[in-house]
């Protein structure tokens, strides 16, 4: 996958583009994340990119034109530079393009998966009050929005958006790792975890973990799984019995149990 | 505000705290963000801070060690360096312990408003499959996420929330900005901006904003901003309904207006 990524902050991607498993997906050509430099763009000789809001208000507004040519330049071959001329049309490529903005349509499981199904990616990154909204409407922009707050600028949205889709890429993960056992994807919250030693300061692990006994191992951690989801995201629950989720006997039993427990 | 960040990966850090608004209100003295190398506190000759999980599966799970030491630091003097022994006891100097996780409670305007009135935080950033659960229930761990997805670890997500938080403190925004008048923390989307020049490539900025009736370009963006919410975000625009907000009566017109038509 290619993600173009457009923001006046290119600098503030490299230690997460280059770290753990994003580092690793672009050291085997999964993933390429091209930073372009919207000031570089600009056509103003201060490399001016954003002016005051028409209408009044504060802040101010990422502009029209230097977006329009960088936007343009994905068109063109890399290798051209910058003063070839790029095709004109909207949608270079048939990218999908995505302004990061709290407007937008929220990040979650199936957005994701809609996403690790593309091959190019373009993000644009704000900042300040936003962008000029011919920009969006142009190029018809997707808007995505990660949650329900405001940053400072995209950047760290759009980084966000490309580790949590960068994972449902095949081979990203190791094999010993599956994005579908997740917390969240699975539709309940993660059970507890606990590592060596079995005893730390007098606190000990619960001791079926202990155990090797496979099928109560896994009992107790749909429980454990169940009992969260209950009680801190009961709208997860509700949409995880609604999907009629295939159940062992002893599962059901699990579930009834949690269940008919009033919530903690 | 300080927030004492424990991670396995400091570097992730910098260019994000070290860069516009969150490099300022560092600079000002508003925000100190305290970088702990979670490694610097294995006991282990390899510096080892995860292991395998008990029960099994996939992943690793850090470790219990590490963490404590990591955190009694916390409450000793930052001078002290790590061979003075450091008071034993829960949520040192009662701070609010936070690890970002995909269990947690949501972030949104609520949880951020609350954070922001604290002077300490501590966020703990997990990796692998977790952290073992004797260190989040020991140390009074609440658990925060940013949203429905999974990242490759908490650093990003730690970095959002800082962000998010950050701009609720006093005077860390400059005084022409404004966290209430912006989207999402105002119960609706962000109107539509249009910056310089009034034509770009034949596309025209809507007249009104150019008219200078002040009158006029409010209740414009009001439109704008109920039409957006209505579409994109029914549930804040009924959570918006639900305050009654106080309107004049243009605005009470136009609010029944748009909630009449149909959703788009």
């Amino acid at each position: 996958m290619k993600v173009d990524v457009l923001t006046l902050f290119p600098e503030m991607f490299a230690p997460v583009t280059g770290s753990s498993i994003l580092g690793r997906a672009g050291e085997k050509g999964l993933l390429y994340i091209n930073l372009i430099n919207i000031r570089d763009y600009s056509s103003d000789k201060h490399s001016k990119a954003d002016d005051t809001p028409f209408g009044g208000g504060p802040g101010m507004v990422m502009m029209a034109q230097p977006l329009f040519d960088a936007i343009r330049s994905l068109a063109a071959p890399q290798e051209a530079g910058l003063d070839t001329p790029a095709p004109a049309g909207r949608r270079p490529a048939g990218r999908r393009m995505i302004y990061m903005s709290p407007r937008g349509r929220l990040l979650d499981a199936a957005l994701i998966r809609e996403l690790a199904a593309e091959e190019e990616l373009c993000l644009l990154c704000g900042h300040y009050e936003g962008v000029d909204q011919r920009v969006l409407d142009y190029w018809q922009f997707e808007e995505v929005s990660i949650g329900d707050y405001i940053l400072t600028g995209g950047e760290l949205a759009a980084m966000v958006l490309i580790d949590a889709v960068a994972r449902f890429i095949p081979e990203v993960l190791g094999s010993s790792e599956s994005v579908e056992d997740e917390s969240v994807y699975s539709g309940l919250l993660e059970c507890d975890q606990y590592t060596k030693p079995r005893s730390y300061e007098g606190l000990t692990v619960p001791e079926v973990l202990t155990s090797g006994n496979h099928k109560e191992i896994a009992l107790w951690q749909y429980e454990n799984s169940l009992a969260l989801t209950q009680s801190r995201r009961p709208d997860l629950l509700r949409a995880y019995l609604e999907k009629e989720p295939e159940l062992s006997k002893a599962e059901k039993k699990i579930l009834q149990k949690v269940v008919a427990k009033p919530p903690l």
